[in-house]
Order: C-alpha cells, then sequence, then structure tokens
C-alpha cells in the first residue's frame, strides 16, 4: 500500500465555524503538489480524550499525520502533551526553546507567563520543528518507525512559513512527495455539468492524467490532473488530453486555470482593437465591475450607462418611450435599443446591454423572476437574446449568471467575426 | 452521554485544497446557534472504500452524520449509493424527483441527460430532502432508530438554503436544537477593530451573553451571543448589551446582522423621500452593483454612469478637460465634478462619485496606488474626501473598500442633515 498523510486540525473555533479552516487547504494543496497522497482531513476540538480517539483511528489508516492547532500558551492547548499520552512517553522541557520564547518575548517588550514554560516541553524523542514566526514551536516525532507526525501552530502564517522553511526540506530528506501532481483547469460556460459529462465521459476513466468535472454558478470546470516527476513532465502528459478535450469543448470552453470570461473578452477585444461600453439594468453596475476587475481593462472598455431607472433609459440611452410602453423595459426590443443607445453615446465599437428581473419582487406570469434580455450592439448591427435562469434562485445569483451570460456572448459574437475573416 | 452531530465533507477538490471549506463553516456556526453539541469535522474524497470507513467510524460516535457533497450528476459523484451501500438497502427511483428535474431543465431551456436520472435514485426508505436552487436533492435518512443521516450537494447556496428551509425545521421537529445560542451582530464602518476593542474592553469579559469582536475588509463586527430556552428569553439578555454598545459605537455603527452599508443607505434616502445617481471610474460599476444588491432599490437609485475613460468623463459627466489636464483624473476637483455631474445629468437628489487608482499599475510617487478621491453633490453643494487604502491591499480590495467607503460618506450626511433637521 502507498504511504499517505492525513491533516488534522485541532480547535474548538473550528467547530464553533468562528474560523475557516484555510489551514486545511493550504496543507491539502502543497501535498498535492508535492504528490503525496492524502485522503482524509479531521478537525476536532481542544478535548484530550478526542484527539485520543483520531490519533488512533488516523495512525491506523496513514504513515504521516499532519496536526495544526493547540500548541498556543493557553490551558486549552493540549496537542503536544495529548500526543505523548497516545505513546506512552513523558513530556521532556527544552531549555534551547525556553531561551527562544524568553528572547522573542523580550524582542517585543513583553514580559513571559508561566503560560509560555508550557510550550518548551515536548513529547521524549520529539525534535523541534523551529517557528520563527512566533512563540509556540512545532514537532518532528517519529514514535513508532511506519508512524511520522508533524505539529504546527494554528496561525496560517506561522505554520505556512514552517511548513515550507522545515517541514517540506525534511519530508524530502525521508523521501516523501518525489513525484509532483500537477493540474490544468478547462473552464466551460454555456453548457450544463451534466451535458459536458456526456460529451467527455470516457475521459473520467483516464489514470495519468485524471479528469474530473466541477461546476459552481452556471460556470463548468474540468481539472486534468497529472502525476509526474517533474511539471515538464506532467505537462506532457496533460497536453494531448487537454487539447482533446478543447476539441470537444468547442466555443462552449472559454479558457484554463486563472482566466475568466472578463479576461478573455478583453484579450479579444485587445486583439482585434475593438473598444466596449455596457447599458445595465437590473445587473445596476456588476457587469462593469466584472470587466473592469481585470488590472488594464481601461485600454479597451470606456464605460457605461446604468440605467436603473426607465426616465434614464430614455433620457441617457435614448430608448424609445413608446417602445418602453408597449413591449417593457425587459424585452428584446429595449435590450437592443440599450445597447444601441451607449455604443453611439460612448462611441465605441460594441455595446453591450442587459435588461431584466432579479426579484424577488417585480416578476409576472409572462415575464417571471430570471427572465433577462442581453443587446449586442455593433457596426453590423444589433442582437439580442433571452434567457430564463429560473426563478428559485435568488437576485444575487440572476444577477451574477447574468453579467456572465453577457460577457458570454460578447465572447462567442468576436470569436466568430475572427473566424469569418 | 448527550447526542451529538458530525460533519462529513465529501469531495476531492477539497482534498486537494482546490477549494475552501466553506460548508463546514457553515454548517458548524448554525450548529453551534442551534446548541447542537458538534466534535468532528472529516472531509473525505469521492471514494466508496473511505467514505464507508468514514461513516463507520462516524456513526459509532454521532447520532446526526450531515454530509455535504457527492450529490451531483457525474459518475464520481457516489455519496448516496455508498450510504445505501453502508446499510445493505438498495436504491430507489423517486418520480417525482424525476419529474423535478425535468421541469428545472425545461425552465431554464436546457435538455436533461441521462446522468440527470441518477440524481433521482436515493437509499431506499430516505425521504427527499428538497432542492429548490439546484437539480440535486439531498435526503433525511434514519437508516436505524439511533442513526440520523442528512445529506446536502456541496454548492454553498443550494446547501445553506436547504438546511434552512428544510433541515433545521425538521431538526427541530424531532427534538434537537432545544436551548439555543442566539446571536446580534453589530457591525462598524470607520473604526479599526483594535480601536474599537479598548472602547468596549470590559464587554470581554461578559459570559451570557458573550461579546466577541471580529473584523474582515475594512468592516468591525461585535458579536453578542446569549444561550437560553428561547430567541426571546435570549434577546432579553442581548438587548441591554446592545444597547450599551450601540450607544459607545456612536455613528460608526452602521446597523446589525443583515444590514449592509447599501441597505442602511437604502432606508435613508427612502426615509428622507431622497434620489441617488452615481459616478465611478475606478469601481467601474462595483458601487452601483453594491447599492442595487438591495431588493427595491429602484425606488431610490436611478442610475450612474461609469466613466471608466477620461473622455467619458467630460463627454457624459461635464467633468472640465482644463480642470482634467491641470489635477488628473484623480484629484478632489473631478471627483466634485463627477458627482454633481451626475446629479444634475440625471436628477436626483444626491450625487456619489469615486475616482482613484485600484492598481496594480498606475501608481506614482504623488498619487500612488491605493488613493481614492469620493465625491458627493446635494442641494447645499459639493464635498470630496481623499482616502489612502494603502498599495499593499491590491486591486479587488481596494474597490471594495472605495465602494463601501463612498456609501458610508452618503450615510453620515444623510443622518447629519436629519439630526441637524
Amino acid at each position: 500500500m502507498t504511504q499517505s498523510v492525513e491533516i488534522i486540525c485541532v480547535g474548538t473555533e473550528l467547530l464553533l465555524g468562528d474560523i475557516l479552516n484555510s489551514n486545511a487547504q493550504f496543507l491539502a494543496r502543497e501535498l498535492a503538489q508535492l504528490g503525496m497522497a492524502h485522503y482524509y482531513q479531521t478537525v476536532v476540538g481542544d478535548n484530550p480524550e478526542r484527539i485520543k480517539g483520531v490519533v488512533k483511528v488516523a495512525s491506523d489508516r496513514a504513515q504521516l499525520l499532519i496536526f495544526t492547532g493547540g500548541l498556543g500558551p493557553t490551558p486549552d492547548d493540549l496537542t503536544h502533551e495529548t500526543l505523548a499520552a497516545c505513546f506512552g512517553v513523558p513530556m521532556v522541557e527544552h531549555p534551547e526553546i525556553l531561551e527562544d520564547i524568553t528572547r522573542k518575548f523580550a524582542q517585543r517588550g513583553r514580559t513571559m507567563t508561566a503560560n509560555n514554560r508550557k510550550q518548551a516541553l515536548l513529547p521524549q524523542g520529539a525534535t523541534v520543528l523551529t517557528n520563527d514566526s512566533g512563540s509556540a514551536p512545532g514537532i518532528i516525532w517519529q514514535p513508532h518507525p511506519d508512524l511520522t507526525i508533524l505539529t504546527f501552530p494554528g496561525v496560517p502564517a506561522e505554520m505556512q512559513r514552517m511548513w515550507r522553511d522545515v517541514a517540506v526540506p525534511y519530508l524530502h530528506s525521508q523521501g516523501w512527495g518525489q513525484t509532483i501532481i500537477y493540474s490544468r483547469t478547462l473552464k466551460f460556460w454555456g453548457i450544463s455539468e451534466s451535458a459536458l459529462a456526456e460529451k467527455v465521459n470516457a475521459f473520467f476513466d483516464l489514470q495519468n492524467p485524471t479528469v474530473a468535472p466541477y461546476a459552481n454558478h452556471g460556470e463548468v470546470k474540468l481539472r486534468i490532473s497529472a502525476r509526474a516527476a517533474s511539471e515538464a513532465g506532467a505537462l506532457q502528459l496533460i497536453s494531448p488530453v487537454e487539447e482533446q478535450l478543447r476539441q470537444i469543448g468547442g466555443l462552449d470552453c472559454y479558457g484554463a486555470d486563472s482566466d475568466s470570461l472578463a479576461s478573455v473578452v478583453g484579450t479579444l477585444l485587445k486583439t482585434t482593437r475593438s473598444t466596449l461600453a455596457v447599458a445595465e439594468s437590473c445587473t445596476g453596475g456588476g457587469l462593469g465591475e466584472a470587466i473592469t476587475s481585470v488590472p488594464g481593462s481601461s485600454s479597451y472598455f470606456w464605460g457605461g450607462i446604468i440605467s436603473y431607472d426607465n426616465a434614464i433609459k430614455v433620457r441617457m440611452l435614448d430608448v424609445d418611450e413608446q417602445d418602453l410602453e408597449a413591449h417593457g423595459a425587459v424585452s428584446h426590443t429595449v435590450a437592443k435599443q440599450m445597447a444601441a443607445g451607449v455604443r453611439s453615446r460612448l462611441g465605441t465599437t460594441w455595446g453591450l446591454s442587459i435588461t431584466g428581473i432579479a426579484g424577488p419582487d417585480g416578476g409576472t406570469t409572462e415575464k417571471p423572476v430570471g427572465l433577462v434580455y442581453i443587446g449586442l450592439a455593433e457596426p453590423d448591427g444589433v442582437q439580442s437574446f433571452e434567457h430564463q435562469f429560473g426563478t428559485s434562485r435568488g437576485r444575487d445569483w440572476i444577477r451574477r449568471l447574468s453579467a456572465a451570460t453577457a460577457l458570454d456572448y460578447l465572447r462567442r459574437s468576436i470569436i466568430n467575426k475572427l473566424l469569418i475573416k
């Protein structure tokens, strides 16, 4: 059986939900990059009996246990003494730790308390995992030949530094993490997770690289993960699979890794030397906000009109009052006029508009909450698109989906123009 | 022994560190508020054998197991079938789920795939925990009298809604969570956590209710938590403390619980029967987005101009070209002219503007990244405010702080006007 690692986070504050368990995520990502198999994470409170139970279960499943939390000076910090009890060894005071703590307190002009002496006590046989940024040291300990234990304080900054400076070099020296796992994530818009899964089903059986789907707020992702000796080796395994998946995904695949719809649209606008303006109703600025979240967006995004009130649609976007009357603000006609209006008012290549019913109120049977029209104006004319995001999704989600979908229409339109040429 | 709960999050993406386990934090906080004892959280991958092992361990320790994740339509979503296998029952298809999924796909104009049929299969004896916002339902299941199992999808928005709408009422009906922990959170803007902590230090020693400070992204919160038999009983303990804390906080305390700066400003605009328009440069729409995140904001928010490009500031906001030259776009002068311009162009009571350097580029020694000017126009005149949010905070954070700070200036101005009257 392959050696495996287990992460155990100790802290009642985690059980109370006072803090997010960012330490588990950090360590998980590090282990993945080191190619160290890691199958379980456990959170347990500052309680000796329960910690003992967790150590029992984990040490039967894994060869390396990584603890965070419970190393502080207060009486409820029990990780080290509980570990000593688990393996029936006494706690031993380390004078060098005591010195170190005393020195650090002096440096910060604080006086050391009796509590802090406690932090100099470690299980017999454990070596110190030094903590340069805080007072609580961790341990590197092999209570028996088949089990290694590393402990870190719960403070993320201290834990991360100790991990990188001390723990990783130690693990390499012990033969851990000789292979790495490198991942590439393809991102899709405009296709459901299940529909995409059907198209790429065969890839889910691959062993190296593996392919796994994720979905979140309308976006679907495929993660391609390869295990290899180096990043270059992993990329060699990933590239052919990525190429096939991009082929299958077609236009629905908008990018990879850190790409966002806004960043991809930005790149397309730059390469086509074109500019963009937006007219927003139900998103109230969310589309512009998304576009300008990309550094350097000022080179292609000129601005926009937030026409939340109908009077503003008429006054600032030249939407026809009769059409507003006849078709309502949430309609193909008004979406088109908003897009054309902002394009001519601001003088850009593209005009992109959104008008819809984000709810919770304002829906009718013909025009329910979640109904959104997107308008897209360009030199060759104006189009509009109708979308029904569903009445059940809630205001924030409908607004986010509307902005992303508008960007996706622009993305597809620019690409199609490029393909025609 | 008291009944206890265990949270089990299923998902290889958690083991790879791709996502933060926010579901565990949400559920942990909810359980704490319900006064339900909760001693362990476990994360395990989408692997039947390992999930079985975790269920075995957890069902020996707890009487209620809460699962998140692994309910999706793809082949690696295995939670329900693995649970069925754990307790030796078959999977049974639920036509009503199939109908529901089909309806949702139709509503969203998408066609259902064979994969989605899988989501209609539940362990025999389990009842459906309905999911109104997504396709994957959860279950409420008592595989034997001493064990209850709840499952939720991994998508936080869906899970949270199902928890509040269905699971909590069910748990109450089963006698869970009889003594409750009820909390009230006071929210502050414009004061640092340490400065506020100094003012309210004495309150941190209280036992029931307890008072604890939190801070994130410029907002400071004080949570007042009381343990009692009922919400009414808890409120009786909380109210006097809340009153004193509000006294001490003064204008820095902008609201409580679900209040946001945008919702508070909205209420103030409604009560003063005044209207608002915005002019945004570096926030690119984020201010309007925040204002319109409040349902019903159309009654006081008319719209705005996103003047990302300087030409738009001149053409759409009547900013003086010479002043733009002389003072630069990021200046008191231009902030004032943007606010006045959008107010007169849109014809609202208030005009609120933001112009600044969000970075990462565009900073100079005189005008570093993080420098932001906020303009506020009203019938009595125009003011502007300078802010330095620091070069280190990053583009997103600077933009969010700018929008929130602008709303806070408007909030304080409206309140001061009310106080003068």
